[in-house]
């Protein structure tokens, strides 16, 4: 099965706002087995959005557009969809029933808008939005297959269909009504993934070592690396008929790629090094602090990310000055005029100094020059040290290379993370 | 003017990368006055990179590609474009030269890879990357105009540009080769921007305020509302003949857009709020600090994202437990008992206990629950409260909207920044 993405919205055409929706949409639909042949972004353009639909289904098994809803956008993507169908638009009582009910709940009336918006194009299939008011539509578009010669072109069944752009209701309306719709009405052969989240060693190195192993995948599994900065994501996926025997042998799999890299599997499926580092520290029932100079509380950022950090992140000093680090942290001024701020030295006296000022059992610690102005000939921007442990061991890592100033933030605490996960998978 | 964008690359259809180039080019192509009227993303497949060029000069006068180049692409976007304009493809030796002299400056030689790299369509313009071997394409394409009738189809001269992917070189390639040799080539209209920040005020709200005054502008002026969390650009743009004149009446504008809105302009142009805030700050000569709770770091952060901030942040207590609330910050258990650790006397105590602690002359505090776990009936998830200012004088500000956990702690730092803005430009 293949798919075409189409986002309605001039917001988009402009620069306004960045289509976050499509990446989504790719990942999910990709994970059931459905390949993405194109996206288009289209302005507020009735022709254009007319022309669009067209051109998708004529590619395409399934288009999901997202967009060009509501009434500041005149609904301009039902009005191109029934154009496009050759139907008319009309009153879906239930919607409107809905509608009223939501308005009477928080005390207030159904304005001709409102009203408005529950027209809906006459073949739709409407799937219900629990998280705003405008529904998901599902059309079957029955058309003939432009692939196949003139004397032999049966009819086709198509599907289309168009959601809200806001986020969160999309993501609904996907998970809850289009994705099981589609497992529904769609005989879909058995798809079994499994994700493997490494880190600390690039994309390229990891393939150098997994040649041989790729070699051995037989035809219906494929592995795919999804990098990013400090981590690589391995995602098996197995197709086939027998699903029992496809998650058989796909674990099987997996249990031979992580024996060849085993040093740098971190977690699995969804996990992030901060869901990670938090699984470990609650386990150990272990405590953390972070002791921040350059990456400026990025670090403490993606550990507090996560729902219910509080349970073993007790805070961070982020010592962005030398007279912080020495009076809070208790590094030593002969440390700081010695080896400086930026140092090996440095970053473990920070370790100890946190872990004793924060009351806690473990330590990350980063000072660095992000850049792009404080580099000297011996300590160039992109020079950061990173060191994690308790009070007594501490391991260590210097980053050497200038990505420019946020990735420099972003890689450094990615790595102090990783620096973490090691120290913890050390002490067992 | 009008532009189409085209995005090449599998990983983009598979949701790996979210694609920010579009997005970007977008906003650089609007501040130009060239309209984007679509943008397609196709994977690495020949016929449908053809096709899409194909389609894309049919319908706009400019076409920028981006992706499809190197070597693990098998420069798919090259032998397109070659295909589509029926020419060869051949050795660019200026571009050879260029990537011998890489290599040998880091002592190695050139590979048959990297000699590939410099195959070139043969009308080719070549645009040097300093930024990556990689060069941008320039392409004069000659076309029959398909608007105009059978029997009226003079040629017209459209153009295609493609560039590689990576964000940091087609930004370099955008800004310093394709934008002025467009302005060269390209007779355009003068354009004028005047971009102002606003903090504090909903889209709608400004809105409201703006109506009278947007009934005065005329047809060449256009007043654009770019809103994100806490903030929103309003943009003037003024198109017509005389530069002079246009500078004249849309400062004029902009002049009568701030004095209605005065109370919440934070700053022109890129400012950003950690921006603003930083200019403010250094003007003064006076220091800040943070104590952060719910927000995790995630304030420090874009404080500390501006180059230069060490010149006014000393640095911050990220006081996730109450323990550290009590022992560093010196908030009283009185309060942490009495009001709670999300209170307006919590929040006022930690800036006290902040610029204490890191000698400096000013803090922004902040206290909350970010959710999705920890709301009471009193205290729901959702409720934030902010505090800024020196020892004696502190404003502060509640939150009471729960926008999921990653927007509570985005828009409580924000309203942090705008909060330490109010207070400075009442102290003046």
């Amino acid at each position: 099965m293949t798919a075409y993405l189409i986002t309605v919205g001039d917001e988009i055409l402009i620069g306004q706002i960045t289509d976050t929706n499509s990446a989504w949409m790719a990942q999910q639909l990709n994970l059931q087995g459905i390949r993405i042949i194109g996206k288009t972004s289209v302005g507020d353009v009735h022709e254009e959005i007319v022309e669009c639909i067209r051109y998708a289904l004529s590619k395409a098994d399934l288009v999901l557009m997202t967009g060009g809803l509501g009434a500041t956008k005149d609904d301009i993507t039902k009005k191109a969809i029934a154009e496009y169908l050759g139907v008319g638009i009309s009153l879906h009582q239930p919607t409107l029933d809905r509608v009223t009910y939501f308005f009477k709940k928080i005390g207030r009336t159904v304005s001709e808008m409102n009203r408005q918006g529950c027209f809906m194009p006459d073949t739709a299939i409407i799937l219900n939005n629990d998280r705003g008011l405008a529904p998901a539509m599902w059309f079957s578009v029955v058309s003939e297959n432009p692939q196949l010669t003139n004397n032999h072109r049966p009819l086709t069944t198509k599907i289309l269909v168009s959601m809200p752009g806001v986020p969160f209701e999309m993501q609904h309306l996907m998970t809850d009504r289009v994705l099981p719709r589609l497992r529904e009405t769609q005989p879909m052969s058995p798809i079994v993934h499994r994700t493997i989240l490494t880190a600390g060693e690039g994309e390229t190195m990891l393939a150098e070592k997994l040649v041989d192993f790729e070699n051995t995948l037989p035809a219906y599994i494929k592995l795919a690396y999804l990098p990013s900065l400090g981590t690589v994501r391995l995602r098996l996926t197995a197709r086939g008929e027998d699903e029992k025997k496809l998650i058989e042998q796909v674990d099987a799999k997996k249990n031979e790629l992580e024996k060849i890299i085993s040093y740098a599997v971190a977690g699995y499926d969804d996990d992030t090094m901060s869901i990670v580092i938090g699984r470990i520290l609650k386990e150990k029932n272990l405590t953390l602090a972070c002791a921040e100079s350059c990456t400026g509380g990025f670090l403490s950022h993606l550990i507090t990310g996560v729902s219910g950090s509080s349970a073993y992140f007790n805070g961070s000093i982020i010592a962005y000055s030398n007279e912080i680090k020495n009076k809070i942290l208790s590094v030593s001024n002969k440390i700081l005029t010695q080896n400086g701020a930026v140092s090996e030295e440095c970053v473990k006296a920070m370790v100890r100094g946190v872990i004793k000022k924060m009351n806690v059992d473990l330590a990350i610690a980063v000072s660095g020059i992000a850049g792009p102005t404080g580099g000297t000939i011996e300590k160039p921007v992109g020079t950061v040290w990173i060191a994690a442990g308790d009070a007594e061991n501490i391991l260590t890592y210097k980053i050497g290379i200038d990505r420019g100033r946020a990735k420099n933030i972003e890689f450094a605490a990615n790595v102090g993370l990783n620096l973490l996960r090691k120290y913890l998978s050390d002490r067992k």
